[in-house]
């Protein structure tokens, strides 16, 4: 009986022995409370929000780390399942396994009752355990699309990025020698230019720091221009990767 | 001869009923007119605008809401032309539809002579009706190459927002640990913190906020770079989307 | 010998008649100096380089409109070539054809001596002439390429615009209501929002106009997000027209 | 034995001499020298970080360049084993060929121990040198696309930069007109007007200049929805490029 159970636990929460496609009924609910516990964790640290009900929020998050610890013991109980973790040595094996690790790490603040500012980094980390899900199903042929463009046309990417990264240099040097003595703060260096010359190439433009002089806004200028062509030249070439990605499986297929 | 003039009624007031491509005139009109009352509508909560003759904004919207009460009534009565809505009965389950309450809904505020200022927002209602003309003739097809797109990638598409969000939790989670203390309004919390971080991983650059040490600025850059990214992944996406819709149209057709 | 400059003259100066490919020497001085005379007619307006001699501006001025108001009646004498404007009648006709118009009218206002500042508009003018030469050779085909690729899509390129349209209105209504009685200034209308709303669809973000309640960042985070979506959308569709016009292209010569 | 010595040097030292793919160890260790000098001479602009060691900024300096000098010395006596270099004359040409005068303008200043700021443009020069790096191997692959697919549809991309820059052109003037008496620093001419125009047209948008009458903003809202039709277009006509790139390659190797 007791194997019995640990067989049903394990089909239930290892999501790759479910055997219907899509998650079982627990993991939608472990996972459903994983994304709320983020949620709840990036809620938490606005003060403003905390204040209404602090006691609320140590109560939720009481019981969400309850659900976590229960998960976490049954899961470590289940793995028996397989072969590779059965046994105390596998246990033991299966708990400094990575996976395992991210979700220790996520219960551990709680349980050693951490109060530091930073422990909601680590209940964050419990975000990646939604990347186990990514390579199920549906969604792994997503992953398997969007990895493969990527890699297919990894040189292309990795020369276009390195363009980018000589223009990005040669415009904070040019801004640096034009309006370094007029606007120390902001062009006062390379690395401070630097600052200005992401914005500027990646077009978000933040405009806290832009050149005054004639000369300094001819190149930014320049830069600007070069930076619809850094965006136009990665998107090129990640849209002719999907197609000949998606090519590919067909020709498989037929 | 009372059938007869329902029958021409249909015909000149139902999209889909008029015999030849595009719309019959009475439609043009009346689809002419939904736009004007939309910008009539808009234009209406500029206070320099409607102070220069608040009368004839008056006058206007009576004239406006008028043709479109004798439409709504004239398509009820009209619509007994299809089986399904004939008779009483058939009108009041017209009447309790889906695009008839959008209808009513934007005659509604006037009838019951509400002035509350948000009244506006169910005069813009009308311009949902736009949508059903989207899905007649040539449009038709358009729609159904976005639709189809869009659906044919939706796992890759909802995979790159996922990867997209977790960036966003992640940046700012960094800048409100880096620079939380020192800007408090604007990194004082996460919630805080995705404010600027979703300007910058669109590419947006508002500039309200933006990160002032030199850490903090080595995380906004990075999260700026990554925006790119943001854009060329969707866009390459979409992309190879078109371009497979359109190849299995015309294998379809050949 | 009257008959014979004509017709060296016609083929020096209509572009369509110069028997090499490319442009005929006359004709390259003639267009290189539209573009410096456009040039010229912008750097005229910065008070700061005309003082620097504004008597030399003006004297520039005088030899560019002589070789314009010269090459004009040039080309008013060799046009007789063709038998549709041969004749005074024909020379009247040409006179008042629509790229003649553009000609005077870039010359008229030095010959009035109009002194306006709005006059640099009609110099500017000039520029449309270059657009006949992107009727010419190689530049045909790219220009046939574009307005091509563009027409093949125009139902799904005005679709997603129409979306956009509507999407402006819809967040524009949003920050008014939200924040119309905080930000008078900014939101106080739709159309004062609807100023902001394109400068963040578009994912410009001057950062002038700014929400500044919760709820309107809310609103404005999800503005932005779909922004990243209006560009990524006629961008894709854009992409798989070009390809589809180059393989009809292709599928034409084998 | 010095020929042999010689012939090893060069194998060493000559990327394209190396017999297995890749760069050889003293390649690896000679271009990564470049990239940590290039960030040495970024670094030292800045005086907060230069300032914490000034020395060892000096003695570092001293070290790279020392290696450069003997790499350099080393090159020029290697590259004897070519026909075309060997003897004095051959290495003299050597020293004035291309790639040589770049490497020894980046040694130069330190040998003439210049001290200027302006000396580290030429240290910056040493990163040239990893562009003969991207002409190896997988990379030069890569390059070819990249190239080969900006070249192919060159008059697609010029023509779609012409009308941007007409564009840019119309759209300062416009704002010109409108603005340029109220905002005379901003808008008080057409150059002015372009640095405001470049920034809402490639979506960079700083908002250090805005528009502030409802007819500039008017003209500012047409131009920034031009500014994504201006970002479509290269990406469209680029991903199509990309496409047809790899298509050709497919066909050459069936």
């Amino acid at each position: 009986m007791g194997k019995d159970l640990r067989k049903r636990l394990y089909k239930n929460l290892a999501p790759e022995a479910w055997p219907q496609p899509g998650l079982s009924p627990t993991n939608k609910f472990i996972y459903s409370l994983i994304v709320f516990s983020a949620l709840f964790a990036v809620l938490e640290t606005e003060k403003t929000i905390y204040d209404i009900a602090p006691s609320m929020f140590s109560l939720i998050e009481i019981l969400i780390v309850s659900v976590f610890i229960v998960e976490y013991t049954a899961r470590i109980y289940a793995v028996g399942e397989i072969e590779k973790y059965s046994g105390v040595r596998g246990r033991i094996r299966y708990i400094f396994s990575f996976w395992s690790i991210i979700d220790l790490l996520a219960i551990l603040p709680f349980l050693l009752s951490l109060t530091s500012s930073n422990a909601f980094m680590l209940r964050l980390l419990r975000l990646w355990r939604l990347m186990r899900v990514a390579r199920l199903g549906r969604y792994s042929q997503a992953m398997a699309a969007i990895v493969g463009a990527i890699s297919l046309r990894r040189y292309e990417l990795i020369l276009s990025m390195a363009v980018a990264a000589i223009i990005l240099v040669i415009s904070s040097a040019c801004l640096y020698l034009l309006e370094g003595d007029i606007q120390e703060e902001a062009f006062g260096s390379i690395p401070r230019a630097l600052w200005w010359s992401i914005a500027t190439l990646t077009t978000v433009g933040y405009g806290d720091v832009t050149p005054v002089t004639a000369l300094g806004k001819i190149f930014a200028a320049i830069t600007a221009i070069t930076g619809v062509g850094m965006i136009a030249m990665p998107t090129g070439i990640l849209a002719s990767a999907f197609s000949d990605i998606l090519q590919k499986h067909k020709n498989q297929r037929d």
